[in-house]
């Protein structure tokens, strides 16, 4: 084991065909730890000083990711000590968390069971870990382990290149499974505080309720009933429908984060496919440069914390929000419909039947009118008829639709608030307007984080580096660099291009396959020179400098390859 | 006076070269009508019956559109009658509603002087016709009245067309006068509303304030201090600053609302510019076909209602909104500053320093490492470095950006609910994001308003019903028909088609004018074949179907142009 493998970090994130099922362990082991971190009053283990909290909890926040990066890099040594290591300290923290549970299942935090359902998602992380571990290790033993040349490989099985495009989509699934992941365990986080810290005391409060209550009401001049049993029958039974709406609306946010997260995917899906593809404007709206920039660096650094972080709190606000509507909903249309009485909402409404039917005939007479009298079709075309009778309409109409106009602005406002509360959760969708979409945080956030995935893990671009190093292969039969992964590979290329010379046949072959490569896949062309300029003769820079300054990618790659068809 | 001219609607809505000063006026007379309609608990003179309120309401609604439609209709007759009626039937409205205002000035209702005040804006309006019609009559007596013919000879100076687009765009400060004017009176109103139903309670109540309300407060155990005459002081005080609070939040949200109007008048043009100009794509974001249909008459007859219910909408959330903000800003931050007491929140910010500094120094590292360590420039293409050591960093900073996180997502909901607060008014951007902008039910209207607007109003269009009218007027020096306008014109091109046949010449140059128009205003080509196919062979309709069914406009108009060209 040498020192630079242990200090240089072990998972790819930009490569999403590795497997990552250590590192989704592992950040989940971590943001249950936050969530322990923010919410219990001892944020660090064998410490009780709860009047310097903020402190500790700054401090915890840089320990546990050093605590568990062990963890993490013993699984990407790829050898037999590696393995036996991260087991033992895999079952070391496992079995430490289960004893821990075992002997203390119950703390004064929040609710009683609150701390031991809790810790469940980050034992299943843990067993998780505590059993790929031996697993490697076995597979290890046997020989089977797969090695990274495996990568490689599947591109190039893949080529032709539009059929590449399409195995490499399928293979986002893996890249998928990292945000779901990290959604539903954020989600069963908000959802176990939420419940854990708001049922537990209404169901109290519920089973306390005695005949003091129809006094208590009493003298706030409530007259539920004039019996007090009766009284109190009917609060224990309000409370009861609080709780139900409670647990729906959170039920509801759920559901809602889950769809949203299906959407995500889908979403993000098609937007990284065409960018492959340079289809820039559809995705952002404007024309942009897909290349690693500081800020788009930050990030994607920030990314997947950034979406934790949303879901929470749309989580959050969603549950509020929802709980208020179905409050109204069961208070004011359920339950009285139910019993018969304190129709209110209904008797306003139904006192208010002229005003109704005012606004549906005028709605009624207008679509009518429109449809039937001033338009006239001739020959296939559409034309405003009856001009004079049409502006008579709309002058008398003017006030009717003034207050239907006050009608559409309410249900603007309803819906408007609706979608942005729903998405809340979602980055990758601005809830701006399309013109000013960049001053949401979020969505700019994720729109930088693309640029870093398109222009760093192009599947295309890997497919390129893999068949130069097959070509290399060939030729030199050097063994040894077929382990490395695609990454590496184009450092490879680097490194020895000066050692030999290709011949002209193979030379020619590699100018149509890049031929080939750029008119179908345009936006490798602003990323290809770093490490093209030195495989291909000079004369081809000249004309590559003058093409990736003009917008048009496409453009770009049509000239490039008829340079590249000329030579 | 032939009964016809009488019962047709004397203005154009959809011209917007006509002079609209009298409808303007009338449009104002009836928007204060109608809000005091919903203020006063009396809706209609001479009815006293409050309890049936909301049936006289809704009589009202269509009680004073047929009012003052005399007053619309006199202006328009053309002659003298006309005139001495307008000028008759404005002096008495306004001598009358002057005459109520002096007999009552002071009223029960929300504030002695509401209602004096409120009827201001419809003194103005009603002093505005009186004026105007005596005005007219003095003209038409010496003979200077204008001639309709103005506005066509207007169109053809203008010829060549890109010229003709730029002057007519000039023109639409008539145009944009109508929304301006509705927009200043609702503001007007609602600043009226806003201002006399809270202040005047609030001025009462610190007039009335005594020490009384020490030992009030006392109660509520909230000592503001020992001496009660020290209490009154900081109590009248505080509602002080709550009436300067309301009214600079009234002030800013009427600001905020002209603003608004500037930016629509400003987009507006350039949407009908961009229509014009067949770039429909950039309006819409998606293609559209510009012509008449029923949902988009419906929209397009109540879009100025539908904009001052908007705006008024609008007005009262931004004034609540605002006036919290500020009542926030003033008692949690201003005063504690001023008197160096109670600085409740910045003990609780000033507390939080480490959590601010872990904050600013984890954002830091991550902007300034990714500028400097981890993006590597070679030759003018820009690349990651380090990936290892990016990746750990990624893996450490995790759950700090997790709290960054959280902070954005409060960011986020800060920003979009008050962009969508501060562009409620505005019906012409949506509030939702760009793919489910037609959800949003103000701005479908506004695009259905704006197909209306751009297929019946296209500059381009009327000019060339001007050459037509020009034309013929050359050939059978038809002075009659010289005074009607270009609307008119098209009826008439209908109606005499068949009665002779141009020469070969003629026939050609227009050929060719139509070409250029095409080719130039490719937006023109759908809304064309309902006047074009009787002046032009039959053979062209072929080639006018054929091409019409395409999507790509600027396609069919250059096929169009090819055919005419060929003939």
């Amino acid at each position: 084991i040498s020192l630079s493998e242990l200090v240089s970090f072990p998972v790819n994130f930009l490569d999403h065909t590795q497997h990552k099922g250590l590192a989704v362990a592992v950040f989940g082991v971590l943001l249950c730890k936050l969530w322990g971190l923010i919410i219990s009053p001892n944020p660090l283990p064998f410490i009780t000083d709860t009047e310097n909290k903020q402190n500790w909890v700054i401090l915890g926040v840089f320990y546990y990711p050093a605590l568990y990066y062990p963890l993490l890099a013993c699984g990407t040594l790829h050898n037999k000590v590696g393995y036996v290591l991260g087991s033992l300290l895999s079952w070391t923290h496992f079995v430490v968390l289960v004893w821990q549970k075992i002997d203390c299942p119950k703390t004064p935090l929040i609710h009683k069971h609150y701390s031991l359902f809790s810790s469940l998602p980050q034992i299943a992380c843990l067993a998780f870990l505590s059993f790929q571990y031996p697993l490697f290790l076995f597979k290890g033993l046997k020989g089977t382990e797969k090695n990274n040349v495996t990568e490689v490989s599947f591109y190039l099985s893949a080529v032709p290149l539009p059929c590449l495009l399409q195995v490499c989509c399928t293979g986002f699934t893996v890249l998928i499974v990292w945000p779901a992941y990290i959604t539903n365990l954020i989600q069963v986080s908000v959802g176990l505080l939420l419940i854990s810290s708001v049922l537990p005391p209404l169901q109290i409060a519920r089973s306390g309720v005695d005949e003091d209550v129809a006094n208590l009401l009493a003298s706030f001049k409530i007259m539920l009933s004039p019996d007090k049993h009766e009284v109190v029958r009917i609060v224990v039974y309000y409370m009861w429908c609080v709780e139900v709406c409670y647990i729906s609306a959170m039920t509801l946010s759920g559901l809602v984060n889950l769809a949203m997260l299906m959407r995500s995917m889908v979403l993000h899906r098609s937007n990284l496919k065409g960018l492959y593809r340079g289809d820039i404007y559809n995705v952002y709206n404007c024309q942009r440069s897909i290349r690693a920039s500081r800020p788009a660096l930050v990030c994607w650094m920030g990314y997947t914390s950034f979406t934790a972080a949303h879901i929470c709190i749309g989580m959050i606000i969603q549950t509020m929000v929802f709980f208020l509507c179905l409050l109204i909903a069961v208070f004011l249309i359920i339950i009285p419909v139910l019993h018969g009485q304190n129709l209110i909402l209904f008797q306003i409404l139904g006192s208010m039947w002229p005003f109704w039917l005012m606004i549906l005939l005028a709605v009624l007479v207008q679509n009518v009118t429109g449809r039937f009298c001033f338009i006239r079709k001739t020959a296939g075309t559409r034309d405003l008829d009856n001009r004079g009778n049409l502006f008579l309409l709309t002058y008398l109409m003017f006030p009717v639709n003034v207050l239907i106009g006050v009608l559409l602005a309410v249900w603007r406002m309803i819906i408007t608030a609706l979608f942005n509360i729903v998405h809340m959760g979602r980055m990758d969708i601005s809830l701006l307007n399309r013109n000013v979409e960049a001053f949401d945080p979020a969505y700019r956030c994720y729109a930088h984080y693309l640029k870093i995935e398109v222009s760093q893990s192009h599947p295309v671009m890997k497919a390129f580096c893999g068949m130069l190093l097959q070509s290399m292969d060939q030729e030199e039969s050097n063994a040894a660099q077929r382990s490395r992964d695609a990454e590496e590979g184009i450092q490879l290329v680097d490194q020895e291009k000066k050692q030999r010379q290709v011949s002209s046949a193979k030379r020619a072959r590699r100018h149509w396959q890049l031929l080939y490569t750029l008119v179908n896949n345009p936006s490798l062309v602003g990323t290809r020179k770093h490490f093209q300029c030195q495989t291909t003769e000079s004369f081809l820079n000249g004309s590559l400098n003058r093409s990736a300054k003009e917008g048009s990618k496409k453009e770009a790659a049509t000239k490039e390859a008829e340079a590249v068809a000329g030579n």
